[in-house]
């Protein structure tokens, strides 16, 4: 019987572990992916207290803090996650069972697919999610980012440093990076962004050679290239919670209060899977603290029954 | 004409400048305090990222973060703050008046004082607020914390180092300090905890030699010692705010929602002057990054009137 189990092994759930830890509460962290997202970024200057780190560096940062303390880490994935008909919950991973007094859900976003014909089974042979992983792969090649937002800006600015030339497509009319980040890509002669356009199909057999655009580009309605970086945002991972009753908004994204407090009593959520507006690192990591508190609080104010059965 | 002013240079102040000044806005930083009253604490081992460091390293760091982009600091007292007609504000130092699109109130909070025959007159003379500037002063003397927070309980631990002998002083029944540290409490021999008592006086003429109890201890209702700490508590510093209409809660805490926005628009704020329930440095730091968002947002999404006159 744990006091709390934290599932996703991200930058909110290593936060989350050291905060309960640290308040005595038995805890239990389970996550596919140490360190979670953010181990994809290779240029992480915004957490307060770091000028510059890698994102794998920061995870590894918070994961050793955790590690001052006890606490039960196990990798793997959760595969369900159900309520008792007392006040208690299981968590099922491939490994084993847990019971668990409260449970906070960290589990954060995955990738949003392009869904264009090509994109399945050119996937890994050029598609790519993940320019710190792949980059290395198109060393004076040609490679795209599809995407506006800041993290698009970003990969782009990182393929820059491999690839001749990166476009950077994006099917509204102004990429929206950080101001830092729109003036580098002002300056990186590398980087073309073609915005106002669509990718329509991703061409090639074995491996990438070019993609459709659904606007021509330089009288051209097709881009000859050997990579596609996607970055068009995420998709909360909220399976589980909803499964056991807790209430998502309209993008899916776990609602909850300034505590971290789901409208479940025992069920806390933070980082990338809450409907946070403006969701950073140091934001997760800080609802990831409020969890914790929440969660040594719920524990020590409420009576628990031991002997479990599922409430279906 | 700043975009956001800053009032407060403590660890949340210094996020959001860093943040903001991310975003390109003019951004000014103003506080009597250089890193805030985190500064006085001995030993952090709660901000994740960082196993163990002292306040002042962790201010630090956040500063020299900050420093990393353009902003403006001034140390020095902010003396009014006033709402022009238009939607500005005027932030008055002694030094200068800054005009700002909109403001962040990070003030923090006062030490509560110690309202009892005797406080005032032995200030700095045996009675004082920070173990940490003082304690050294009491070495192989005697001295009480008067308290049962955990910050009272890290204020008698650190004059353990120095102290033959520290009494922890407390109204209520039961001490209430972190897991860990209540460990460490009953760890130490030099610790001896009273429970639901009250010093009614401070004794002394030019240096404190002792204290008087409302319930004896040992027969006595009296104990001799060098030196008081009192650590009961802050008062939110949200004068200034309340002056330009923001609201407060009961406790003259600035009520905020999840952006760390206030009631009057343009004025945000965060840290310890808010109604956060769970104070900790990480959840300042990242109101603070919350409040330079929505300025960002707020500066870019309205007009501003340049010619500003004060509205009374």
């Amino acid at each position: 019987m744990y006091d709390l189990v934290i599932i996703g092994a991200g930058v909110t759930g290593y936060s989350a572990a050291m905060y309960s830890a640290r308040l005595e509460l038995e805890v239990a962290v389970i996550g596919d992916l140490e360190g979670g997202t953010i181990t994809l970024t290779d240029d992480v200057s915004n957490y307060p207290g770091f000028s510059q780190l890698t994102g794998k560096e920061l995870a590894e940062n918070l994961k050793a803090h955790a590690l001052d303390y006890p606490a039960y880490f196990e990798t793997g994935t959760v595969q369900d996650l159900f309520k008792c008909k007392e006040n208690c919950f299981y968590v099922v991973t491939d490994k084993k069972t847990y019971l668990a007094r409260s449970v906070l859900v960290a589990t954060g976003m995955k990738e949003r697919e392009l869904e264009v014909p090509g994109h399945e089974k050119l996937k890994n042979k050029g598609v790519s999610y993940c320019a710190l992983c792949d980059g290395p792969l198109f060393k004076n090649k040609v490679s795209a980012v599809v995407g506006g937002s800041d993290s698009a800006a970003k990969e782009a600015l990182l393929l820059a440093k491999y690839s001749d030339k990166v476009y950077l497509i994006y099917r509204k009319e102004k990429i929206r990076p950080e101001p830092v980040n729109a003036k580098r890509i002002a300056n990186e002669p590398k980087i073309e962004v073609i915005t106002k356009t669509n990718i329509t199909e991703i061409m090639g057999d074995d491996r990438v050679t070019g993609v459709k655009l659904d606007r021509p580009h330089n009288g051209s309605d097709t881009l000859e290239l050997d990579g596609v970086f996607v970055a068009i945002g995420g998709i909360p991972m909220s399976g589980l919670a909803k499964k056991v009753g807790v209430e998502v908004n309209k993008k899916g994204e776990i609602i909850i209060d300034r505590s971290s407090r789901t409208n479940v009593a025992g069920v806390f959520a933070a980082g990338d899977v809450v409907d946070t507006e403006f969701k950073q690192a140091i934001t997760g990591v800080a609802e990831g603290v409020h969890a914790a508190y929440q969660a040594y609080r719920y524990v020590n104010e409420n009576e628990f029954v031991f002997t479990c059965q599922q409430d279906e």
